[in-house]
C-alpha cells in the first residue's frame, strides 16, 4: 500500500430528517473513506444551533436522526468514530482560543456567510456565533488534526480558512502543532427536490430516508420534469430534467443513455423513465429507511455508540489541547 | 441584617505587573465587599489573550501577580473564591451557547469596542475575540449567578450588554435561569498616572505594588503637577494637578484642603506637597509589595489556592451548565 492512512473529519447538522441528498452527498463518501482512513464522523449540534437557537425543541429528535443514519447507511462505530460535538467540551475551548487569532475581516468575507443571510429570510442570522461558524469549524477538524475534509464546492473556502488560521496560529506561537486540512471534493453531483431546486427541508421537496415505498413513488411520479415536455410527444432535453439529474446518481449508465435517448427523441414518456428511477431509489432507500428506523426504536444501542464515540474523541481532542495550551503558555496549574 | 449576602463576581486581567490604579480602583474594593457577600474574583487570562495574544510568554508571571496582588491586598480564600478563568472550561461552553443568541449589532455598538481598538494602535485587535469580549464576560459573570459586578463607569454598557443577554435567554429558552446582574459602581476616582494621563502600563507612567521606597519617592517627587506653577511663587490650582488626585485617594481631608490652600496661595510649593502624599502612599504600598514578594517566592502556596478556588468555582460552572444545557435540550446523552 502506496497510500498512508489520513485522519478524516467530518460533521452533520441536526436539523432535521435526513433525506437522499445527505445520502448521496456525504453518508454514501463516509462509508467509503472509512474502509482506508482514521475518520472521525461528528454530529455538530452546536453548529446547528446558529439556525436552531430560537426553537430547540427537537434537537435531540434531530441527533438521534443523524446518529441512526450514520449507521444505517453503513458507518462502522467499530471503524469510525461517531460521536456528539457538545459531548467533546474541548471543542468549545478551542473555538475560544482560536476566535482570539482569527481576523474579523477573513469571517466577514466568507462567501457563504451573506449568502446563507440571504436565504435564510425566515430566521435572524445576524448574531456573534453564526459569524464565527467558520472559526468553530476550524477547530472541529484540527482538535483531531485531520488531514482530510470531505466537502462539498461551497466549502472549500471553509477548508481554505481554516488552513489560513492553521497557519496563523503556528506562526503566532511557534508550535506547529497542526496539519493543515486539505479538502477532499466529492463528486459534486447537484441533487435536485422534487421541484428542481436544490433538495432542502426548507423548501420542502425532499425525498427522506424513511420515507414508504408509496411515499417515494409518489413523489417521483410527480415529480416536475423539463418543461418543454408538454406532451407525450414533445421531445425533451435530459440535461434540463430534474429526473435525470437523479437518474445520474441512482441508475447504471446504459439505462442513463437509454433515458436520454427516449427523452430526446420522444420515444419514452417521462413516466416511463421514472420508472427506472423509483424501482433504483427503492432498492438503496428503503433498507436505509427501515434501518433508521429499528436504530431509533433501540434507543439504548445508539446511545451507547454515541457514548463510546465521544470517548474516543474526548481522548484525543484532551491530548491536543494539552499541546495547544503550552504552546500558548495556559499550561501551569 | 437587612442586607442579604449578594454573590460577586470580578475579574483582573493578567497583562502585566499591578500598580496603583489596580489597588484603589480594584482591590480595596474587593477586600470591602467580601466580608458581606459571596465573591469570585477571577484572574481572567482567556480575556488577556484578545491583546496578549501575539506574545504570552510572559502570561503565567502575570497571573501569579494578580493571584499575589489580590492576597496581599486582603482577598482572604477562605472568605472568597480567588481562581484563574482558563481553569473553569465551562466559560468557553457557555460563552459558546450566548453567541449563538447575540445579535452582532449589540456587540459592534459597544463603545469601549471601537475606543479601545483606536487607543492600542500598536496592536491589532480586529479579531473576532476581542468583538466577543463582552459575551465572554457575560459567561464569566453568569455562570456564577453572580447579582453584583463592581466596576467602573467605563463598564456600565457591559453591564447592561449582560442583561440584555440574559434577557434573550429567558425569553429564547423560557428558562428563568439567571439573576440579572447589577452594576456596583466604584467610586469612580480617575487615578492619574506620573504624566497625568490615566495610569497604565502602556504610558510608562504608573507607580507599581512592588516599587521601592526609593522608586515611588523617586517618582512622586518628578510627577507633574499644575503647569501654572512654573515659579515657586506662582500660586497653582489643585484640581488641575495630578498630585492632588493623589492626594484625594490617600490623604486625610485636612491634609488635602491644607495642601490645596497652600497651592492657590502658592503658601507651599509643590515638593512640601509631594511629600505628605508620599508617606501616604509609601505607607499604604510597601507593606502590599513585600507581601506580594513573598507570595511570589512561595509559589507553591499560590498554586494551591488557585487549585482550590479552581474546585469550587468548577463545582458551581457546572451546576449552572447543567441547567442551560437542560434549556437548550443539549441534555440527553
Amino acid at each position: 500500500m502506496t497510500n498512508r492512512r489520513k485522519r478524516v473529519l467530518s460533521g452533520t447538522q441536526p436539523t432535521g430528517r435526513l433525506h437522499i441528498g445527505h445520502l448521496v452527498g456525504a453518508l454514501r463518501n463516509y462509508v467509503a473513506l472509512q474502509a482506508e482512513n482514521d475518520c472521525f464522523y461528528c454530529i455538530v449540534d452546536w453548529h446547528a444551533l446558529t439556525s436552531m437557537y430560537s426553537d430547540t425543541s427537537r434537537l435531540q429528535d434531530y441527533v438521534t436522526e443523524v446518529a441512526a443514519g450514520y449507521l444505517a447507511s453503513g458507518v462502522d462505530p467499530e471503524k469510525s468514530v461517531i460521536f456528539v460535538q457538545s459531548d467533546v467540551k474541548e471543542h468549545a475551548e478551542l473555538h475560544l482560543l482560536l476566535s482570539m487569532m482569527t481576523p474579523l475581516g477573513w469571517l466577514e468575507r466568507v462567501p457563504t456567510y451573506k449568502e446563507k443571510k440571504a436565504q435564510m429570510k425566515d430566521k435572524d442570522l445576524s448574531n456573534y456565533g453564526f459569524l464565527g461558524y467558520p472559526v468553530l469549524q476550524t477547530a472541529d477538524i484540527i482538535i483531531y488534526k485531520a488531514n482530510l475534509v470531505p466537502v462539498g464546492e461551497d466549502q472549500l473556502y471553509h477548508l481554505e480558512l481554516a488552513r489560513e488560521i492553521v497557519r496563523r496560529f503556528h506562526h503566532l506561537t511557534g508550535s506547529m502543532i497542526f496539519p493543515e486540512p486539505q479538502a477532499k471534493l466529492t463528486v459534486a453531483k447537484r441533487v435536485p427536490g422534487l421541484d428542481g431546486r436544490k433538495m432542502s427541508k426548507s423548501y420542502g421537496n425532499s425525498i427522506y430516508l424513511e420515507d414508504t415505498e408509496e411515499e417515494i413513488t409518489k413523489k417521483i411520479s410527480t415529480m416536475v420534469t423539463d418543461t418543454r415536455r408538454v406532451r407525450r410527444t414533445d421531445p425533451g432535453e435530459p440535461e434540463d430534467c430534474p429526473v435525470f439529474a437523479l437518474h445520474r446518481i441512482f441508475s447504471t449508465e446504459t439505462e442513463q443513455a437509454d433515458c436520454a435517448a427516449g427523452c430526446r427523441s420522444a420515444g419514452i414518456g417521462c413516466f416511463d423513465c421514472k420508472k427506472v428511477l423509483i424501482r433504483h431509489v427503492l432498492e438503496e432507500v428503503l433498507p436505509v429507511g427501515e434501518r433508521i428506523r429499528k436504530l431509533k426504536e433501540d434507543g439504548d444501542y445508539l446511545k451507547d455508540v454515541l457514548n463510546a464515540g465521544a470517548g474516543k474523541a474526548r481522548e484525543v481532542a484532551a491530548a491536543t489541547m494539552d499541546e495547544v495550551r503550552a504552546a500558548m503558555n495556559l499550561k501551569g496549574r
